[in-house]
């Protein structure tokens, strides 16, 4: 009998906003994988470190943040095999993700990996789009908004063309992006109701309408373009 | 001092799939309100039912379906008039949600009309495109991907549009729209790959190829249509 690869949405970064399921399988695992940078602190982990029992067996996936060595073929390929010796054991493995793990998650990487030949249960989390949205109290979208996510680190002409189209929107990824998103918005005509959020649900939150957002955005930051009506009833 | 609206994500439907937050303030809850069709039983209700404690008192919001009665504005006002009540007594009220509030969620007519006068928090949840993904095990987009969550009830020029567009896409709201939508798919040659799936999280979950679902879809469907390469590494 094989183990079960369970990849587990966290939430955005309040431990609060795991869900019943993640809490429990991961206060129960005996073996605990996580995404992490090259050197210091996973961010998966940190949400779910009061829950993880000290028994447990950590994997780290390091992967390295330069994105001339995306994509990491041979740190997933590394890591899917030292998943699957515990699987292939007869071992559950919770794999920790930010936020939902099928929404621009990195689990989908081992999911392709191990899925062919290992269970693999996915179970949803909060994403940081609903936590963004709490957090500016800010209605995204309604009724038949079209809602676009789009990743700032697309070229110029690229976020141009989509940002300039109606309805309702969220830019993720923000980082070094920053100031060409403002500069494609600005020129959209779309500055007026969009909303800086960075580290939203985490101590460290912050909201701050577009136009006053730092110069430096970390790359867990996003804009709210709310849809033309939010408030309509 | 007055009380706080909470509006409350209950997630998709599995009660496990509620967040620690919103598990606790249901279960302490005093005051308790949700939308409900005009008969029958709250979805959001639903969820959250063997939670909610035997002597909360339940504020049914109960929403005509038909189109012609939307927006429901008098509904509403008389909604916020009755929660407004306890809030000012100085009573928490705690307001269920269907997924995630402020995503394609009917708690932005309460929070537009209570906000500007009593405290209002947003606890997110997990939403149904989250849930979609994981019972379909479909990453849905990565890396540079846009996303569109595009509501099926929008005419089919405007679908068309949308849905031509590279990238992931989301159809919301199928219900009677099925047929138009795979119309659309099938001119844009979108139909390989895109998944439908009804009740995801539930005892009822349905996930099929589109091309294979039923010609009634319910109205808590979906569809995915992953991004170009959702499993490139």
């Amino acid at each position: 009998m094989s183990g079960t690869l369970w990849g587990v949405g966290v939430g955005p970064g309040d431990p609060d906003l795991m869900t019943l399921r993640a809490h429990r399988l991961i206060a129960g695992a005996e073996v605990i994988a996580y995404p992490a940078p090259e050197t210091g602190e996973s961010f998966a982990r940190r949400i779910a470190a009061s829950t993880i029992p000290a028994t447990a067996e950590e994997i780290a996936i390091r992967i390295p943040m330069r994105p001339d060595r995306f994509p990491a073929q041979e740190i997933y390929d590394q890591a899917a095999e030292a998943i699957g010796a515990h699987l292939a054991a007869g071992q559950d493995v919770v794999t920790l993700c930010e936020g939902d793990p099928f929404f621009y998650g990195s689990f989908m990487y081992l999911h392709a990996r191990l899925a062919p030949q290992f269970p693999c249960v996915t179970v949803p989390g909060v994403n940081s789009v609903g936590a963004a949205s709490a957090a500016a109290h800010l209605p995204l979208c309604a009724r038949n908004d079209v809602l676009q996510i789009v990743p700032a680190p697309l070229e110029e002409t690229a976020l141009t063309e989509r940002l300039a189209r109606p309805g309702a929107a969220v830019v993720i990824k923000l980082g070094r992006h920053l100031a060409k998103v403002r500069r494609v918005l600005a020129t959209a005509d779309r500055m007026e109701g969009a909303v800086y959020i960075s580290h939203a649900s985490l101590p460290e939150e912050r909201v701050l309408p577009l136009k006053d957002a730092p110069e430096a955005a970390p790359y867990f930051s996003l804009i709210l373009i709310p849809g033309a009506d939010p408030y309509a009833s």
